[in-house]
């Protein structure tokens, strides 16, 4: 019996995904910090299917020691596929930014990736059939003014991914990396980002995708051989694509 | 009476920039783990130039708690310039790298960085003649099998820095900010880096720039009016230019 990781699962892309996934007849481990929506999310997934099986571990992953401590408690069980979704945005220009918010994305979008990516692939690279999937975003790859910082951790993101996808290739291990960088979509991401209570996509958004969209293209880039699934900033289209970063193999050892 | 501070400052490229800048009669702020080193830099200063005002603040900006005392112990100077050079590296496969180590480097080389940078802009933004020079690497914009981590973090400095220099041209404010971007410099970052004894750069590395060489450039990005100052990784040539990633501005508000 085998099982899906996705972190951040309480809301937004994370429980779409989490959706689409159990659709597709998968067992799920959901983490989040908030119990009662990965409790609602469960309930859900079995009324539509009471096979499936749904851990819920809750975790701050904004806390290293929670971070360490989540996989540890995911070891009892065979993951075949982990997607770090968890992150949050922070718009404000850099003079204005307030640093207790800023330290905890770092961690949480950069620091706590790179643990849970690390101690993944140390344990399953060599397995077939294992994906590792790290949420970033189009401002991983085109850096957005008034959102400067969010957009630093999220080239770290696109980086780091791409780079591990390489790696894999270049040992032959059979373990697929890839990145999704979502565009703007609608979840509590903006809410968050901007410190406010209510925002509307809808009445402030030219364009956006829904959280079951790219849910959708989660699933797309699951299936497909691409290292780099993205939305196209300007027509929002999605692509499945090859690395966009330059790689090159360090020569000496 | 104004100064110009550097990070990590007890070796390599802060140590050779903290003598490039006094030969330009620049007083220093000078910080880094190693007290020993800083006196030896201090004393070498006033033997060139006894009218310098030498300034040593230990720290480890490792350490959050230190970072925020260090930003607090500066605010008695006036800082013309603040240089962020402190940062390690790390060669190893992601499958491979250890951990704690690769924690302290996302501290050290992001999170003390960002708030460093996020405390100095808010602080003297629109303070005429001074500069804000970020130093991240030729890694962070090509990514590097075996030092895959380590690039993400400067993906993160790079696009940090390029967005910050966006956000000040942006709003009129005339801090300038800059990146600074070499590749193989012979100073203990290779040790540190494989966590060796002994690492001869003449024996291993085949085109490398002296840390002398590298204060150098600097200085020559710290007289340009350029955001970027990056060395070749072919040709070994040190190039100023415009930034490289792509920005947008932020439609909504």
């Amino acid at each position: 019996m085998t099982y899906t990781v996705i972190t951040g699962a309480s809301s937004g892309i994370g429980y779409e995904t989490a959706l689409a996934f159990a659709k597709r007849g998968k067992n799920l481990i959901l983490t989040a910090r908030r119990e009662n929506n990965l409790e609602e999310l469960k309930s859900k997934v079995n009324e539509m299917n009471a096979d499936i099986d749904v851990i819920i571990m809750t975790a701050d992953l904004a806390e290293n020691d929670q971070v360490y401590d989540f996989y540890e408690r995911t070891k009892e069980y065979e993951v075949e596929t982990w997607i770090n979704n968890a992150g949050f945005g922070n718009f404000d220009s850099i003079s204005d930014q307030e640093l207790p918010k800023i330290e905890k994305m770092l961690r949480l979008n950069n620091e706590a990736l790179t643990i849970l990516s690390s101690l993944y692939v140390r344990d399953y690279a060599e397995k077939a059939g294992t994906q590792l999937i790290n949420v970033s975003s189009g401002g991983g790859y085109t850096i957005v003014g008034g959102a400067v910082t969010y957009c630093a951790t999220k080239f770290f993101v696109s980086a780091f991914t791409e780079g591990l996808a390489q790696e894999l290739q270049a040992k032959g291990s059979p373990m697929q990396a890839k990145v999704l960088a979502p565009a703007a979509t609608e979840t509590e991401f903006a809410e968050r980002s901007m410190d406010t209570e209510q925002f509307s996509y809808e009445e402030n958004v030219p364009q956006f995708h829904t959280a079951q969209e790219m849910a959708q293209f989660m699933l797309d880039l699951y299936e497909s051989d691409k290292v780099l699934g993205i939305v196209d900033g300007e027509t929002y289209e999605f692509h499945l694509r090859d690395p966009l970063y330059p790689y090159v193999n360090r020569s000496r050892n």
